[in-house]
């Protein structure tokens, strides 16, 4: 008999990734063209015979198309909202299809700037086109059409994520029933683009960028990715959160007076950093953060966001945290408003939660009982069941504090 | 006859900065000594017959000794503080002696990193020493003893001025009659740790920094100096005045889809980053960032910040500003309660500003009143005379939008 990791309560088990490739080209938003691409996949439950429970989940900066369980022998190497779908869960896959999927120009197996290029044999590199939310959001249509999905139950996504769930019924409002739209904003603030910018040119003007093409050059720009991801990291947690786990403790006995790490907070940061660096394509950051950028439904209505949305005839759950500083409560109230205006059906919840931005990735009972109500409604409309069995909230930790073994506060 | 530039009312016209050695060493907390050193700095106003009309002004990260007035043939170039220190300014030169220096380990004349150590005949480099707050005060002490000053009327600064300021208190409780405090903090918080750390890794991680030793090797750090000014910069403005001034703006009629300059607030910070990074010197940021990290009080009194401030016997005037969050109020706060609890002779005043941290270096009628009042009645007490004129508030640009060209809005 073979050794079988045992399946825990609420999880979705082993997954495999799956591929799509698609032939027919796209047109970007940038004027350039993908001549074919691929997406890569994973799925969850099961699509019911009326093709009505679907989920389509959308992932972030960093994200990618693992949402749940694990892949053959990763056991430890959880989807990044495992706390959030799978049996019994908010997200039930026991009721709902989910889908969750790398975007293009993403690092982790859909066509990115690391791809090769079939026109040249190279890998794009720089030549990999800008894209945004609106091109995601075209083609994960498309992987809809290739699964056989015409409508979905439900888009949805934290952050960037939750902008494609926004962007799902303003593009697609016939295909789409509800968006889920967390920790999100209509757009970025100038800070918000700021602290991007200050990312971006870290990046490119790490000497082992190569503007861009640094696969040919067999090097990464480590140290630019890195100083990326530390900025990041600091506008994902509260500043209260930072406070209480790293507050002003130092590693040694004593102030060392030199440049060695010496506070907790800078020894988790860069440790996050490099781990990042090594994991992650420079091109993908750069490319989400300007696909970030880019997000302005309101720009094609002359600034006017509740225009904008005016072709929605989705349903809404609106979600912010109270300590995200990122994209904070006023930013999901103005999309809430803006729908309130237009007559959509919307439910905005503002929650309790000390981690910041981040806390869209965590366990949150009342987050999660939120999202699950919201989810038991939308089964009922669909046809998609009860619930089966209470549901389960997960003891799931904070992704950016795995792995760290410094001695910051429990 | 000569051409001279002709003296606005509330200038302190034209001055020359002085400079001072020092052969008696100096023990640095960091433990290593100084064996020589030199102070740059510049006065305005007399000295009055029986010195007691002194007022040190303390600069914070980046400044320097400049403080009021221009240099010969630089009538453009006004020092960093001017539209707080002049005749009928709120620090008015006609009744106070005014002395502004460049701290050790800076980069505009004191004895720094650029300078050449005497034992090497060589660029100090990577081998200057870390120095801190309460070491810049005892070089002050020093620099005050040499001009015949027992007891200073008023230290005061903004920001790392502050710190200085409040440090002056506890170490000289006996040399000094008022400290005044503005936007500071009486420590770093972890988050404010973490912005300085990604500002040193991108300064010791770029490639030209040579391990501090770029002097010999002809080079500057010019990439992380630029990376770390945009940040820092992000952090001295609040968050709605970048929004008015810059917005979303873009520099062409629409995206680009590239990684050019795109947005306003893109130009802007690359602007002020270059600026930045040609005038300023790596090992100095990076010294003075330590000196912020550092800078804790109440850590060798046991955490107790009201016990550290114990020894202080000066009045203290401490302000902060309702959009600073860098140094917010509940920041000075903290400042004010703990004199408060020690009995200490305490006026606090939080300033509605829309600036953000910067607020500290502009004009602003309320601030400057409530400055020009509580100097008011330190000239009564030290009998350096009534106010001559009226108090000039006068009408000084935000530094750093000094120069920048760009299109954001008026």
């Amino acid at each position: 008999m073979e050794m079988m990791t045992a399946i825990p309560p609420g999880s979705v088990g082993e997954v495999a990734p799956q591929r799509a490739g698609f032939l027919e080209p796209l047109i970007l938003k940038a004027g350039k063209t993908l001549a074919s691409y691929e997406l890569v996949y994973e799925t969850y439950g099961t699509l019911n015979a009326d093709r009505s429970n679907a989920v389509l989940v959308c992932h972030a900066l960093s994200g990618n198309h693992h949402v749940a369980g694990w892949h053959a022998g990763e056991p430890k190497k959880l989807g990044w909202w495992d706390n959030m779908v799978g049996p019994g869960k908010a997200i039930d896959t026991e009721r709902f299809f989910v889908i969750g999927l790398n975007n293009l120009g993403g690092c982790h197996g859909s066509t990115g700037p690391a791809s090769v290029d079939r026109a040249t044999g190279q890998p794009y590199g720089a030549g990999f086109p800008l894209v945004t939310v609106e091109d995601w959001v075209a083609s994960q249509a498309r992987l809809m059409d290739r699964l056989g999905i015409g409508r979905l139950a439900v888009a949805m996504g934290g952050s960037l994520g939750g902008m494609q769930a926004l962007q799902w019924t303003l593009d697609f409002p016939d295909r789409i029933g509800h968006a889920i739209v967390i920790a999100a904003a209509p757009k970025l603030s100038t800070q918000n683009i700021a602290f991007n910018d200050v990312a971006r040119q870290a990046i490119v003007s790490d000497p082992d960028f190569h503007g861009g093409n640094f696969y040919a050059m067999k090097t990464v720009p480590a140290r630019g990715l890195k100083l990326a991801r530390m900025l990041g990291h600091i506008t994902y947690l509260s500043e209260d959160l930072l406070g209480e786990k790293f507050g002003r403790d130092i590693k040694g006995d004593d102030y060392g007076f030199n440049y060695e790490v010496e506070f907790e907070i800078e020894s988790y940061l860069r440790y996050q950093g490099d781990k990042f660096a090594l994991t992650f394509d420079a091109n993908t950051y750069l490319i989400m953060t300007k696909a970030l950028d880019y997000f302005d439904p309101a720009r094609e209505a002359g600034g006017d966001f509740a225009k904008a949305v005016a072709p929605a005839k989705a349903g809404f759950l609106v979600a912010s945290f109270t300590s995200d500083w990122r994209f904070p409560p006023e930013r999901s109230r103005e999309i809430v408003k803006a729908l309130v205006k237009g007559g959509k059906d919307v439910t905005y919840a503002e929650i309790d939660a000390p981690h910041g931005h981040d806390a869209f990735l965590l366990d949150n009972a009342h987050y999660h009982k939120l999202v699950a109500a919201y989810m038991d409604n939308v089964a009922a409309e669909v046809g998609a069941g009860d619930r089966a069995r209470p549901l389960i909230v997960g003891g799931t930790e904070l992704e950016e504090m795995k792995g760290y073994s410094g001695r910051g506060k429990p």
